[in-house]
């Protein structure tokens, strides 16, 4: 009952060099998608009618009636990057990945969102917990979550990336590492709370305000200024993160969300809104989160993503188990314009050659989407690459050209392509292509 | 710094009997949700500036970095109901529903997904479970998790309803229970895997193919009948829940999705599917999920849902806290046509009247859709409703219209208006209006 490696793939139809395949092996009707695959299911020989009973259908159990599921034993590897304390960093500065290249679809699970924390989690009472929007305002108002209930909400799909996510591909060399460590910033959930227009609607808006300075309640303060207009346009004080209410890592009992905007900004343990004239120069805002460009200038509210993506299978912690035919999938994101993702192209020799991958999930604003692309691998060295181009025209750029415009400095906002080196024993590497 | 319960509600506009509000009441420009709203947000004398230092902001702490993150110690009354063996009944068989009365959004948070066993849940090895695809089949195949990694996928957020969801408005008198148990086997999540009609294209279809058995790999070897055309129009072979493995619960490691149809043909632990000339007739769609109507005669194979909504909140676990303004909110979702809700009316006096509520989620194909109204209860008793329609201009039927066409012994597939008697103590009761 051995699986056989490869049929036959003459009636393939390739689009680009180096085994890139029409889309059209992935859909029915031509007869491609059979021809390629045959090799990969297994005839029923072994397994024939009538089928076996398997061990498990022997034992009836009242397992499984859990208060509060969990995911299966055998999926235990499925989890967020340990994280790895600097040296000289105080507890609770750090970074958590989700592991990317183990999961599909669009939506992250709570337990694997990425965690981004400047002081550890707060031990918020929600019950305790106070929103106060102040500053250039008619009517300074506290908020509880309670409260908050009470008004109109918004439910949307969204992404939330770290600003540092994909920082390795600044360094000089290429790190040796996975996907989930270099990429694994990035998570989509449907996000539930009241827009902060609505409140503000209630303060009311003194005509000078032009900013707001969003402060969290954790130990660090963390604090960021944010253009009132993106405020107006479509920020949320989010409650519920898939459907429970937001999970401790990722801002109980409450969060800004700003759709498109660099992870920081969509402030954890919000606990105020200051609308003021001009940006507040907070110490996040100014040691951090801004990037000196080789011209010497130093920019800062650099706060909206443009369009990027990533392949997550295959990557660096998934090896090729023999030449044959893959599926290449990956995420794309864009926080420009409406938010909209307008295709996603698939190269295989490291950008010479492209073609359009297809869309699996919806394409929703602001919110991930999953692209896949059938491959046949010859067993040669290879490199892959995704590219985004979103609804506004822009174009995921190449390393070289984010290096140039920023330097190897930069650190945050790396939306350059991303590559993945493979060798004849089909090992994958992180590579600069 | 008490909290004002209500401020006066003159400015607000009232769009049907008994304190239904107009939905501009929600929306930003006009100012009459400012005015209803003042009186729940409080003013900022206590908390004036300097901000208090609240206890959780003195403490940095490691902790938080968790592999896989858990909900807030403060949630923990956000769960599954327990379940309640019938007496005569051997382990593993049973319900647990979720807690929509807690949620908000659309996604149900994998944890809290509705669970329906019909012989627990079977401990399956991911790598030693196989799928058969035989009968009047071409070639017969099959296929591991492992070879459908390497098929094309497709994501979709899709509802799943348990058959017996609301199963006691078929009963003569109204049951003493709340939202979650009489309605809380609907869950939503966005799952990916692959379509059956990709693989059906491998193993080719006998032109005498009309129908499909599917079977489960759990003691009780779950099995129902499909139509092959609902196969090949959008049913998947589901491998991921919200971008991870599917949980146990919910048929880890592959379970047959068939969008708008009964949960009961959604078959976990999918092990095989036969194509066949007519329905099987197993025990599970003959001594069960079939109707026996007023008439005698039964009917079977009623699989695909028609429109229905319930309003989550308020409901019978969660008391009105005295007269003023509150939110009314809850879930719609349909079987029918191309899967879309159009709209949904929210009734305060048990169906007198009626006003169409805002939609706050995207409307996603086959997927719920949360709605929200505006409403000030004036403390004398109302009964609260909603009444879905679809874009097929199905209408969601009362009660007393579903007895009339099933008759009491119905079971399933109800879909009738439930409604929330409020008293003039602010308790919620489940009732027949």
């Amino acid at each position: 009952m051995g699986r056989k490696r490869m049929q036959p793939l003459e009636n393939l139809e390739f689009v680009a060099d180096n085994g890139l395949l029409h889309r059209r092996t992935f859909l029915t009707g031509g007869g491609a998608l059979a021809t390629a695959m045959t090799g990969y299911a297994m005839r029923d020989t072994a397994f024939a009618e009538p089928l076996p009973v398997e061990p498990w259908m022997k034992i009836s159990t009242a397992d499984g009636f859990t208060p509060y599921g969990q995911p299966s034993k055998y999926e235990s590897t499925v989890v967020r990057e340990e994280m790895a304390l600097a040296p000289n960093q105080l507890p609770g500065i750090g970074n958590q990945r989700s592991p990317i290249h183990l999961l599909n679809g669009t939506v992250t699970p709570n337990g694997l969102h990425f965690v981004r924390l400047h002081s550890g989690v707060p031990d918020i009472d929600p019950d305790k917990h106070k929103l106060l929007i102040h500053g250039l305002v008619e009517r300074p108002l506290i908020f509880t979550a309670e409260t908050l209930m009470r008004y109109p909400m918004e439910s949307r799909l969204y992404f939330i990336e770290c600003a540092g996510n994909g920082a390795p591909l600044y360094a000089k060399e290429p790190v040796k590492a996975g996907v989930q460590r270099i990429q694994g910033q990035i998570s989509c959930a449907d996000w539930t709370g009241v827009r902060v227009s609505t409140l503000l609607e209630e303060t009311g808006i003194k005509p000078n305000a032009k900013w707001i300075l969003a402060e969290g309640a954790d130990a660090a303060g963390m604090s960021r200024s944010v253009p009132l207009s993106k405020i107006m346009d479509d920020a949320l004080i989010a409650l519920y993160q898939n459907g429970e209410r937001l999970r401790p890592e990722n801002g109980y009992p409450m969060q800004l969300l700003l759709p498109g905007y660099q992870g920081n900004t969509n402030v954890k343990y919000l606990r105020r809104i200051n609308l003021t004239e001009r940006p507040t120069m907070t110490r996040d805002e100014t040691s951090r989160y801004s990037m000196t460009r080789p011209d010497g200038k130093t920019v800062q509210f650099y706060l909206q993503f443009d369009a990027k993506s990533v392949i997550t299978q295959p990557a660096p912690e998934l090896k090729l188990q023999g030449p044959g035919l893959y599926k290449i999938t990956g995420l794309a994101w864009t926080g420009r314009g409406n938010g909209k993702i307008k295709k996603v192209e698939v190269s295989a020799d490291g950008g010479k050659s492209w073609a359009e991958a297809m869309i699996q999930s919806q394409i929703l604003p602001k919110a991930v989407v999953r692209f896949q692309m059938p491959w046949r691998w010859d067993g040669r060295p290879a490199i892959l690459q995704s590219r985004a181009t979103d609804e506004t025209g822009y174009v995921q750029w190449t390393r070289d050209a984010m290096i140039a415009e920023r330097g190897s400095t930069g650190t945050f906002n790396s939306n350059a392509i991303t590559s993945w080196g493979i060798n004849e024993k089909g090992e994958i590497n992180h590579v600069f292509a």
